[in-house]
């Protein structure tokens, strides 16, 4: 059942000892559930209480430490060896006189791992202020050191298993942006279109089930365009109004984000027209430059001096690093393609380019999808660049 | 365009200020996306990044921080002053040299809110390590103190407001479990009967637009009915095999959890019709018994009573309070029905009562959904009790 073979686990978990090493961590508290998954394959919604995997220099494998509820999750779901699946008893649950890190620091003195440097992923959800109190106030003779993001970075380049994955994420991205346009229409209320479109996501293909999103079908119509993250409610969607769409196709946690602007009608004000044709020629014109060896920077550059002729303005980043998510987001908040980010760009990374441009009355939102080849890139999915109006 | 008028937030936020000022808390420091929609009313699919509402019993109304592109939607979702609405830029968000709770420190020390006592959300998710130390970093004058779970403890009692949105989620849970029993049958693959199940969470009634849950549905078959959180895949429903299911109906973030079992066939177990008598028999008896004045434990202890003459045993807590709330929890985490919580039940808290009981090979699920009277409790939906066979 787990989803990819012991192989590919123990690749993620050498890179990731590699990378302790590199920071002088010898103990790993992995908290993130992205992360977890990335180590071990465990996948299960349980991220709501304490959970952790632990990546010890001194032990092969890696441990899974959660929920006496969810172990068989872990069992099932993981080619741990059962030695290496720990549960707490479940009064460590949302209880005021111990907590889930008591537990955990029990099992780091148990195996004797209390001594030396432990890395604790410091801004992570997931990773509470209390989390770190008391591991701290149990393991004294512990040093404790920012582990934050260190497997995220070992996540930014993908094997060809993942990008697979993440190719069918694109086919499923296809069929959620066709049921969008379908069933976004004047008169119809936006609840009954999000509906629509998260069946499809659930749905995925004939060959590959989809899986929940990290984020929920984002769809701003009308006034709401102005802001970016609001979700659907009763109203219906109105004539000579837009629908900015940031969606997504998700094969097993794997995303493959798509966002395009719907205009309910046949004549899209000017300022929209304008800004598309700027916006989509300045994106084409930075995937024709995306390959290995430029930095993220560079990206953000090449797209600004595109669109350097015209007065679209964008002030948030331009895109960043997608690949394996849980909610709350699909980003894994290492490469951002924006001023200052010196990342050099590899082969077999996944970015997320999306221009969304934000105007008092008028929004315009585009995306694409990519992952890095030898010499260029390829999209995940093969959708018309275009502004859609109906 | 907030849900509710301003008086019922100024309630909250009164209510929110002399618990603080019981603690000894001079402002606080609110991170958990339901308890900043509690105070404010902000809504949107923007906790990925770091934002907070900030309390001080120095000013009437709270302050929304927040990244600069969610700004509009504070605008729009909430009743806050605009000057109570502070953005910060962009190079923020997952950057490696500033980070939000810097932005943070700066408006509580222009406002001169940083020689006081500073209380802080330490367990919830979305308030990290790392948000801690900038704070204490950027705040040397000011005492830190554990504010956590202190809203959350005000959003136990319900208005009759919210109670009347707990009603609609409820009807929306009815429609949500037909769905559910509708669609689930030998053959069919778990991620399609998961697509009608989710678009009906997302459709509602003809009246109210349901809502994003804060947990996917949970449909456990077959092996799966081990492990409580496993969600779904490309496996087909086979014949004599259980489901079970946990899933909710939600209008504007209240919750109404539902949770039943179907058996795919016309013959269940014996072990399994046998734990499914007592189970309804026992919640029976624990509904009949909850009114206002007795405590939580005692609910538990009464659902134990109930079932002592079996051999049904259940481990973990019997329920929790439930209410308004965002991914990844519908439980507040405040009451929990178990030994040791002495929290005396009060008229307007709401209750999930989910007896899950599991075996090696087989399982039975079945919840409540209620909330306090004067002298009794409600349920939010109107269901069969029973074990579904189809």
């Amino acid at each position: 059942m787990p989803v990819f073979d012991q192989t590919e686990y123990k690749e993620r978990v050498k890179k990731t000892k590699e990378a302790m090493q590199a920071k002088g961590i010898d103990l790993l508290v992995v908290s993130q559930p992205a992360n977890m998954n990335y180590l071990t394959g465990y996948d299960g919604w349980s991220f709501y209480v304490h959970q952790c995997v632990l990546v010890s220099l001194n032990q092969e494998e890696p441990m899974w430490l959660g929920r006496g509820m969810d172990a068989n999750g872990a069992k099932m779901s993981t080619h741990l060896n059962h030695d290496n699946i720990r549960q707490y008893a479940d009064h460590y649950v949302h209880s005021t006189v111990r907590h889930p890190m008591n537990f955990v620091a029990d099992v780091i003195k148990e195996k004797g791992w209390d001594k030396g440097s432990i890395g604790v992923e410091m801004d992570q959800f997931y990773f509470t202020h209390r989390s770190f109190v008391e591991l701290e106030k149990d393991l004294p003779n512990a040093k404790f050191v920012d582990g934050d993001v260190l497997v995220n970075w070992v996540r930014a380049i993908k094997s060809d298993k993942e990008l697979e994955f993440m190719m069918r994420a694109g086919k499923i991205a296809e069929k959620v942006m066709d049921a969008a346009i379908e069933n976004i229409n004047v008169g119809v209320r936006e609840c009954d279109a999000a509906a629509e479109i998260v069946r499809v996501q659930y749905q995925g293909t004939d060959g590959h089930a989809g899986d929940y999103p990290s984020i929920v079908p984002l769809m701003m119509a009308g006034e709401a365009t102005k802001a970016p993250h609001l979700t659907w409610s009763e109203r219906k969607f109105k004539s000579d109004e837009a629908v900015l769409l940031e969606l997504s196709g998700v094969y097993r946690h794997y995303h493959a984000p798509i966002a395009r602007t719907i205009f309910l009608g046949q004549n899209p004000p000017q300022l929209m027209k304008d800004t598309a044709e700027v916006v989509m020629d300045g994106l084409q014109k930075t995937l024709d430059f995306i390959k290995p060896g430029i930095t993220a920077e560079d990206v953000e550059a090449k797209w600004r001096d595109a669109i350097s002729h015209s007065t679209v303005v964008k002030e948030s980043r331009l895109g960043y690093s997608i690949g394996l998510n849980y909610p709350p987001d699909w980003g894994e908040q290492t490469i951002s393609l924006r001023p200052g980010d010196k990342t050099v760009l590899k082969k077999n990374m996944a970015l997320h380019l999306i221009p969304g441009i934000w105007y008092e009355d008028v929004g315009f939102e585009i995306d694409a999808s990519i992952y890095l080849t030898d010499d260029g890139n390829v999209s995940l999915f093969n959708y018309p660049i275009q502004l859609f109006t109906k």
